[in-house]
């Protein structure tokens, strides 16, 4: 992390840069009001701290001990300064602000009816952005794929039907995506790009749905501890997109005997990642639990943890989804969550400000 | 489970008793205001309950398909019926009831001054229930092992203070049994008996335990799945004491790379416990988190998840704890910590009850 | 698995495999010396097997209750009859037959004169095939990615590096692929394509190598139990490719305190998968351990397990190593290593084929 | 740890342990051929090393920065100097000696007669330790509890029985204390006193268990790192008893679906452990796999791993079983593992010993 001084020239600027590119090292930089701080990519071991310290410009060169850099408070508190997360706008809603988001929809996209019924419902409830699956990772090659997967003409025409429920009912739409190979055609279509627990690790998905510019909802691996969760979202961020929403969705259950949940959900984790990250950080309690009856609960908790949004799934008659059917709540039991978490964030709210401090003098960029 | 008659008499329950006894079992009788039900402790395979089923008085017999029968729900719904949860009542206490419970104090008594000065700050923060580790279950034998480890006449002073300031600031008292040796001495002092993580798999402690005929606080091991910790529990339970408090604590972490919190609390397991049992769930998030800065979060979450009451470590001044100096908050914290859980509490009421059927015809015992 | 008459025509086979196609589902055809069998891909409640079983031809239908059922041992008898495993064979090596494979490699290729040297040293060290890591999946992207993914006349060269060093000391190549936009330029050079253990969910990557048509080495992610690992190497087999080397390469670690090993090796898992599938189960002791002086016990107790290969990492100065230079071993370290195990698995060999029972009649495919 | 110089006087000695009681620990001596060392039992940081290093006849104090010291590795050089491991003296078998020890018999005893013909049975197959259940630990209180479990008569009976029955077959006996309070009765029966895994945490039965001055049998819980298991035998060595014998039977299963072995063996951590004591280790495959069909192969491997001995359940009809009935083997199956593992062992013996460095210069004690 190279903070540069305040009247550092954009020659200045662009000698570090160079300097950086030189050594096989990318460069992120960020112009704030003040001053301009510049993040490395890449190991830092091939480049010298004392040669970079040196160069005209350059204030402070400053290591951050840690496998993720880019998106750590510490840096990001360069460009972020007046809010406790970083904001990102996906049209007219704002995650991470002062509100929390309800993402809500089927699990699986089964028909247009199916999906418009269910946008208008969720709508009604309360839901800011709309979730469908057109590309389901599945356990078995035997299980329904999603429509997506049966042939090019579906996954576009369903895609179509995504897009224009979010137009219909003024939501902002995500999806998950599978593999790289749907990465255009899906980045053509949705306004949230998502990569889900099972393509954590999947670094060359991550980089080339970064590429696309568009915000990322990014899930933690069932078997992913917090550093490695961060650590691949700055994949990333080193290409330049920062508009990263973490979610966290359950790690491995534990333990012999009859599984009660379907993950074990790790709320404690949530306020744990926002003390070590700018990025905002939501809650699945669909997936983690894998019970409708344990959804309202659940919900309530993420939020009092400090949650910036939750990510559900819904159904007008769950038992007959086709994928995941114990998990989805009713639309009214959807309005009665997020009535619920509304009341608990605002009840939050003045006592958790209390205890953040911040420093002085920030740069915005 | 045996359902007897609504006019089965003395001699009839007796008979059926008998005839468990025979078959090297025990029984465990719940007279209610209308019919009696008796539950069987011991190998069922060992009975026939065809005999069973035709013995005068006898209405129904009900196998119960779990390992757990005694605390299960089902089973509770005899005696327990107008309430969601047991009602554990200790002094002028009631743990399972309309509100939330606050047990707290500090991780290990170190000194008269320290445990009295953090009583009366707790119950001025607002906490109901004072607790105080004695005995403290350590992983090195090279640690400090509580002021009751170090002599008898030590242990015994130790309780005397604990006892004494329990009394003195109005609340009951809790501390937890480390081996089958304290149980009789520790009997004499506190009204709540705990039997710590790393002792739920010790079947002879939990027998020995039970038969105080007090409260016992009972913490999931970290390596238990909720099945069974359940069927644990029913240990405490098949000596006739039912008056158990389930302790959430926080479950191994997952995943390589630096660990965030100590534990992984497994919040979904509170309202997952309460669908199965009777028993009233409270969560520990000092121990789970290992962090004094997720305490207020997880508190709030705890009892947005369901839990009944929560057990926090307090010390006027953290960092100077001989055990477990990173997790204790101070008394401000604390009180600022119930304020939030209370007004959290009061939201969910409404909602969380809407959604209780109540079976019509019970009996209570 | 739909098993036909012995004298079943192609037209009735054709017929049947008609049925399966109209019904959106794929069909896996084993054409046997006596008789030939069909497998089903695909949602198999889509189909009707009172349907099936009345086709011309047909002599019985059977449903295999496993999430895996083209990999299961139960479906790879009518083909792999007279051997515990199916022989996969790669230049003039086969895995899976009487003797034990070792690949053997540097973790990554550094240079030409480094993976030169080693393929050298690990030939005449006594190892089949020759391992070389290209693109390596890394948890920081702050690390080196390996020299392929520096640019992609670098990825070419490096992999002309690997075909030439193979050639010259006549051993098949492996290297991992990382993401799908490598599958078309690691076929054209390497033998055996690698899936890594952070890939084995991404289904899509696994269709798209299947497909490939080459050996496929499938390593366990460390996440993940026995069922879905055989679910998702389904995913290969159902592309048509059933040429599939398993890999035990570690599950995540569990416990408080210092990690004495990098993950848990799984050794009871070799013969447990063995027991379901005839697909050749290796070890790979270098990633699992993470420690070069717990390789050699590793190795001789992976082959005491019954596994038919072993994967290890070797350097000849394995300090100097860009990437995991805690786990390499030496080449004297290797030869000693293999000699070992090729001595235990003479020793199991009559032991455990003593266990064996045959089925009658099989039909070969 | 506390070295005197080779020439100290019992008196110079006695001072240095006066000095360490005084400050409220305890001391462990070992006096050896040239020289005595003097271990620390409790808080180090109670005590000043400047002033222990400064007393008469102390050649240097070492800090050994472990939660486990009495175990270590380095700590026992001082007195096992010659042996790989301390070597464990029972009636005529030594464990930790040249040859694998094989400790076999049924997983609880069910009658005299079923006792004696597995004994007989077992020693001709070539065990050395009989091993016998009367208190089993046992997740629901309505299974079979051993038949100690039964009434004080009944445990007296059994343990009669298991006494005769290693007197009659030449073999030593061990068996599992659940609790504190049969530690006195079971001490007057059996030669190896066994703590199970449930209770590895449970300090106060490891310090009450150590002070019998016999052999104690300790499994690694299977939620325990190594660093605890050895933390936790440290508390039996604290008592001045090091005749300690490790038991790994496997950690806690991950991943989700069907598990195929009731828990996941360790393996690694056998050559991981041995490398951070001089205990011996040995493998139990009975309980951490669950499966009879796997026993063969984990038994090789694990003497492949370098275990000193095994623990394996034999019925000479094991679906007959009161308890664990799916894991016990027959005995002619012990004796083709025994047989089978023999020939491995000596087989590793010669490569093992050569990467094996001895210190100079050594005191035995």
């Amino acid at each position: 992390m190279i903070i540069m001084e305040t009247d550092a020239t954009p020659e200045q600027i662009a000698r570090v840069i160079d300097e950086i590119h030189k050594h096989g090292l990318r460069a992120d930089v960020i112009k704030g009001e003040f001053r301009s701080v510049i993040g490395l990519i890449g190991d830092e071991l091939r480049i010298s701290f004392d040669i970079l310290s040196v160069l005209p410009g350059v204030k402070e060169v400053v290591r951050v001990e840690r496998p993720y850099k880019l998106v750590s408070r510490e840096y990001g508190e360069f460009f972020d300064s007046p809010h406790k997360h970083r904001r990102i706008k996906v049209g007219n809603v704002t995650i991470g602000g002062s509100e929390p988001i309800f993402i809500a929809g089927p699990c699986a996209v089964e028909s247009k009816q199916q999906l418009f019924r269910i946008a208008e419902d969720v709508k009604k409830a309360g839901a800011h952005i709309l979730r469908g699956g057109i590309f389901k990772p599945r356990s078995s090659v035997h299980s329904f794929q999603g429509l997506g997967a049966i042939n090019g003409e579906m996954a576009e025409e369903t895609l179509n039907w995504l897009r224009d429920a979010g137009n219909m009912f003024e939501m902002p739409v995500v999806s998950e995506i599978r593999g790289e190979i749907h990465v255009d055609l899906m980045a053509k279509y949705v306004d949230i790009l998502q990569i889900g627990a099972r393509n954590m690790y999947d670094q060359d998905l991550l980089t080339k749905v970064a590429r696309k510019k568009k915000p990322v909802l990014f899930k933690r691996h069932f078997g992913a501890g917090i550093e490695e969760f961060l650590s691949f979202a700055e994949y990333i961020a080193a290409e330049g997109n920062k508009d990263i929403i973490l979610c966290e969705r359950g790690i491995l259950p534990l333990g012999k005997g009859k599984e009660y949940t379907r993950y074990t959900l790790d709320l404690a984790a949530v306020p744990a990642i926002q003390k070590e990250t700018y990025l905002p950080v939501i809650v699945d309690p669909s997936h983690s639990t894998g019970r409708r009856d344990l959804i309202f609960n659940m919900s309530c908790a993420a939020i009092a943890a400090g949650a910036t949004g939750l990510m559900i799934e819904v159904h007008y008659d769950p038992s007959a989804s086709l994928v995941d059917a114990k998990q989805a709540i009713t639309p009214d039991e959807l309005k009665n969550t997020i009535d619920a978490c509304l009341k608990i964030h605002k009840l939050m709210r003045p006592v958790a400000t209390k205890t953040k401090a911040k420093p002085d003098e920030k740069v915005k960029g």
